[in-house]
């Protein structure tokens, strides 16, 4: 894949050589103890990650299966209040509406919650409230302590998304008091796309509905994996679990907490090179609502299309992420996942400069003036 | 993995070699023309592999996600007839129950079909009927083209579960009226666990249902499908679509029509084998339920326990499938499916008699009858 352009986008993130040659291993019969050890690695690493003590399983899905099986488990024609701040939340709306009553709390993409318009609707009842924590479409990462104090206050349910903040940025599961997390592979855990995790509290568990889709029922997920040789109720998707636990591995020997300060590192030299060449954030912030330590949300300057813009960075070696739904053509995204280097942001930043020149966006005399930003924060 | 027993179980599947090399690609965009192109090989072949002309998709999930995938887009308090003739039969009646009024009639396990009651029972009025075409569980294949006239006859839409015979073995969706056929990737299609596929008649989206399980809406996968570029509605599991795409080349450059022969040659040569050795099949079959040409299921004989049957061969270096569930301890299953070799049988059948002669269960005159069996049926 010599030729292919360097892939900078918010998951699928490139996996580690060792994660690629882990899953062309052969087949074993997912009902061996050697699968058993493999599946108990992984969901044991993200509850590690997690900060959780909450029992955790692997569904063969993505992120977006492991959000329904937290909702539909929970939520049966019951009152839900969903927070959406980008794409992601909308799909906890959207997928809140199958289920139960959704009260939904719409802010502008990427701008911050308030915190007492959602007490509010907590004061009046409801069984769940679902947030994203880092909602990758618009680049923030939202209050996910105050949130859960509120959860806890008026004794709701708190589901939340850490599908792009579990195993990048710091998730306290237990300390914010999340009922079930949601973390989906192909992002900062460095997996293969195609598995999520979900972490379920005894407050969860105690409020179960009957009766959930069949495939995403965590009480089958939860009784396969008590039995003597933990196992899922279905055939799971064994080379992505190869996969898994070779990143998994990986993330071990690294420590978490170089790993979230690399990350942390990574997204301050990205917003530092923007800020070089005149690029403005696209989220609006403030003491609660933060940017993503993730992913980094970027307008696309005046004087240049969308398509301009990531065509021409493709066809140059670097393929970055647009904006999606009604961001699209409007913003740009630049993450900082999994094993990101500063190599890499500076190609990223190169390319980047090079073309906004060649559109006339930017000044000549600014070339690299980004990287050298970049760089600085990496020297400090 | 040179010291691992040989893998002889109905799925997972051992994979080819260049199925395995597919799958240490490194990740691309979900969103990108290359991920298109691979999803559109991969579903296209299965609609050659089922002929059917029908709209046919792939979900990133086991089997059952591609059952309930079915099932729950048709079914919203509607009757549902579902036949029971082994456990994946009962995981249709199961998820049926989340979803309607389930009418189950239950058969023995491995035991023929009573069309007469099936027509009674769609008689009295059914939205759906849905069926496993090959009951892997007990080893026979039901009389699809039969069950299908009658759905039509009475406007019942039919289901069909032929994760075990696609790929292996003759399935004619068109032909035979099947409303959807669900497929499963880690059985005679050679490819990894973890995808399932549905195909889907113009009747069965003239009768979907409204809010079905969000990750498993079909509707969804139609309209992403549809777009210029063909895509997933969430993020697919990439490798897994790797491993898929060239198991699909691979069973291309053999033909079907190669390869139904290849497996029913297969069949034939293990029940010759088994009966060489005085072993009994466990299936009662009639002129419409035969004996399956993908799995044979074979009645643990008197004088020796499932456990010291199969824990002595998988020592020895092959590892076999028992009974499920009901028929756990009664019997045990030999699979022919994907690629498996006469070598591979032979070695299988050697290991078989050397351990039913280990515990006097078999002569040791009679050793080696069983691969000479084996052996006359491949020279014919």
């Amino acid at each position: 894949m010599a030729n292919e352009p360097l892939l900078m986008i918010p998951g699928p993130v490139l996996l580690h050589p060792r994660v690629l040659q882990a899953m062309s291993k052969q087949m074993i019969s997912h009902r061996d103890k050697a699968f058993s050890a493999i599946y108990d690695e992984c969901r044991f690493t993200v509850k590690d990650i997690l900060n959780t003590k909450n029992d955790t399983y692997v569904i063969s899905g993505s992120g977006s299966s492991g959000m329904e099986a937290a909702i539909s488990n929970l939520v049966k024609g019951d009152r839900i209040i969903t927070i959406v701040s980008g794409k992601f939340g909308e799909r906890f709306r959207d997928i809140g509406k199958r289920y139960g009553q959704v009260t939904s709390l719409e802010f502008e993409w990427g701008t911050p919650l308030d915190l007492g318009k959602i007490e509010e609707e907590l004061a009046k009842g409801a069984k769940v409230i679902a947030m994203v924590h880092n909602e990758t479409s618009a680049g923030v990462k939202n209050p996910a302590e105050e949130v859960g104090k509120l959860a806890k206050k008026y004794d709701a349910l708190f589901v939340m998304d850490t599908v792009t903040s579990a195993g990048g940025d710091l998730v306290e599961v237990d300390k914010w008091g999340v009922d079930i997390a949601v973390t989906g592979s192909q992002k900062c855990l460095g997996a293969p796309s195609g598995l999520a995790t979900v972490s379920v509290s005894q407050k969860a568990w105690d409020s179960m509905v009957s009766n959930p889709p069949y495939y995403l029922d965590l009480k089958k997920y939860k009784k396969s994996a008590e039995k003597e040789r933990a196992e899922t109720p279905y055939t799971p998707a064994i080379t992505l679990f190869y996969g898994m636990q070779e990143a998994m591995k990986i993330i071990k020997e690294e420590g978490m907490e170089n790993r979230i300060a690399r990350h942390v590192q990574g997204a301050k030299a990205v917003r530092a090179a923007a800020a070089a060449i005149d690029l403005e954030l696209f989220p609006v912030t403030d003491k609660y609502t933060v940017l993503s330590n993730t992913v980094t949300a970027i307008k696309t300057p005046a004087g240049i299309t969308d398509k301009d813009l990531r065509g021409t960075m493709k066809a140059k070696g670097v393929q970055i992420s647009g904006g999606q739904d009604r961001l699209d053509g409007k913003i740009f995204r630049i993450p900082t996942m999994n094993a990101f280097t500063q190599e890499q942001l500076e190609k990223t930043f190169d390319v980047l400069e090079e073309t906004l020149i060649q559109f006339n966006v930017l000044d000549a005399s600014k070339k690299g003036a980004g990287v050298e930003a970049l760089r600085k924060v990496y020297k400090n």
